[in-house]
């Protein structure tokens, strides 16, 4: 099986293709003909090894779309040539109460990652979709709507549950209104998921080149982060806002924007330190709160959402040989707004 | 009327007597008598002009139980002799969201503080319970349960509703590990409260001596906060934390005791900045939030809680000549758990 990605230990060469053995198809296993796979920003993370916890060789990749190519005996809830998707996660113990309650994200022994981690033996090491194939436990394997376009469909898998979690958690909906801080990866998923929910969406970006983009994507309202008479206008307004952005910021001027018992909640994984006035959480019993992705329950009924409100993510796709070109224009924010990589590319090769 | 303040703009000088002319009784105002008043740290730092907002002459005290003295032609829900309570508040908007929801400590105008304020008209200076008397519209005024010892109620106008309110808001009840932070004035109630709403009540301390106290308060486990070891039995395992330490702490550390969506409560107002790390929130769904004393219907619903369960708070009571004293022994956490002035002391002398 052919892949993408770093086959020796030496973080600061470019991605390049490599063979590798996938693990067998278990009975309650899915083998996977990956079709599509998202470029997270977390991929350059890991690849880089730039949160010290690196396993290679690895292959990248947690934003999956593909066609179920062969399934084991026991397996009950697909059949070959069905559309699926796998996210950041590929197992958990399954038996703590943060599993039984669907969250497997807050596994008490940590989930299984996608990638660059090992499989509950503690030895197979998992390798993600910058690949032809993936070999999956069905328990962890989602249903695609087929009315979505697959190559949308890929980041729904990480930036789409990740937004989804935080705004259903929080009870985000017709009446409310929400603010999404910064309009990346992330951003521009929350943005299409809270006005689908029926909120009043208030997006905050520093770059005025997209304010215009922000309200094709269905808010309401732009805010120019910066401008302070702006950011006035909206103070004590806010039931829930939704911080998506990685770079440091002064998370106590978006604390004044929330009314009373409204909730500000971090997603996306960063090495960001806050400086919190305490007052302006006790003046007005606001939450600061933090969310990470969503369980496998939730992100089938985020998918079904997204079906239902013909929701994908804004994405430039491109064939492997672009991935670390398109890895330098990631972090340069130089994209609408999520590289997805097209495995046929791989595959000709 | 006689009270106990200052009289000049001059902090430095310690408290003394002096007198002065309460406002009229209005139709809807119950002028009381007042039998006791708690010092509360804030008075400290309001007095001192800690806070920079100090209004000169100043009388503090926003802990007061006394007797209703005299009511106003409308005044219809208390009669003359009946035992009555004030806290913080004296007045509010009384129009905007929070008021009508029964929360006036967040009203959008400001609610009219006890002390150290003015009243709706922006001139008339408030004065507190450091008094004979105090006249107070009757929708400020509480009614306090004839079977609780009435030194020990005062506390509960302050320390008693700013620990009830975040404990009865995020749910404490049996079957919920609660823990709290600090055994002061605060603390104290929080952990008499908590316990008879049920929970179980861990209290962290610094200090090895509060360790019986605690248990003899109501608390199940003592936790030594500087011992990691003792701090690490209880990782993810917190449903509430309520931290009343008013002095810098780790709160990365106390973030990871909380089990998924576990929130941490800060209440007590300090210049008290945090240095988070966004993940402890993000893994775990967790939430840091603050909380303002309470409103005016939860405080009398507090006292009618603490009525039904005979809770007070554990006092020293002290003449009114002895308030300096007091202040530098509260600085100095010299109090099991509140002074009490006995207001006979001023009348007499």
């Amino acid at each position: 099986m052919k892949s993408f990605g770093y086959a020796a230990t030496n973080a600061t060469t470019p991605l390049g293709p490599f063979e590798f053995a996938r693990r067998e198809v278990g009975e309650n296993d899915v083998c996977i003909d990956i079709l599509y796979c998202g470029i997270c920003h977390s991929d350059i993370h890991q690849v880089r090894n730039e949160w010290n916890n690196a396993i290679y060789p690895m292959v990248p990749g947690h934003e999956i779309v593909g066609k179920v190519l062969k399934v084991g005996s026991k397996v009950r809830k697909f059949k070959v040539g069905e559309v699926v998707g796998v996210g950041c996660m590929v197992d958990s113990c399954r038996q703590c109460p943060n599993c039984k309650d669907g969250l497997e994200q807050y596994c008490f022994k940590g989930f299984v990652g996608t990638y660059n981690d090992h499989e509950k033996d503690g030895k197979t090491i998992t390798f993600g979709g910058y690949s032809t194939n993936i070999v999956v436990n069905e328990a962890f394997v989602l249903s695609v709507p087929s009315n979505l376009s697959l190559p949308g469909v890929a980041p729904l898998l990480c930036a789409g549950i990740t937004t989804y979690s935080p705004l259903k958690h929080w009870h985000v909906k017709e009446g409310k209104k929400v603010g999404i801080m910064g309009l990346g990866g992330l951003g521009h998923m929350g943005v299409k998921i809270a006005h689908a929910m029926g909120a009043q969406v208030v997006v905050f970006t520093t770059s005025p080149s997209k304010v215009a983009d922000a309200k094709r994507l269905g808010a309401n309202e732009v805010v120019l982060s910066k401008d302070e008479a702006q950011m006035k206008q909206h103070i004590g307004s806010f039931d829930f806002l939704l911080n998506t952005i990685s770079a440091p910021i002064d998370i106590n001027a978006y604390l004044s924007l929330l009314k009373r018992d409204g909730v500000m909640c971090s997603v996306g994984i960063a090495s960001k330190d806050a400086k919190l006035e305490m007052n302006r959480l006790i003046f007005g019993r606001k939450s600061l709160a933090g969310s990470l992705i969503g369980g496998i329950p939730e992100t089938q009924e985020m998918l079904n959402f997204c079906g239902m409100h013909n929701i994908t993510s804004d994405v430039e796709i491109i064939p492997i040989e672009k991935v670390n070109e398109a890895y330098e224009r990631t972090i340069k924010s130089d994209v609408k707004y999520r590289f997805v990589i097209d495995i046929q590319s791989l595959k000709k090769g």
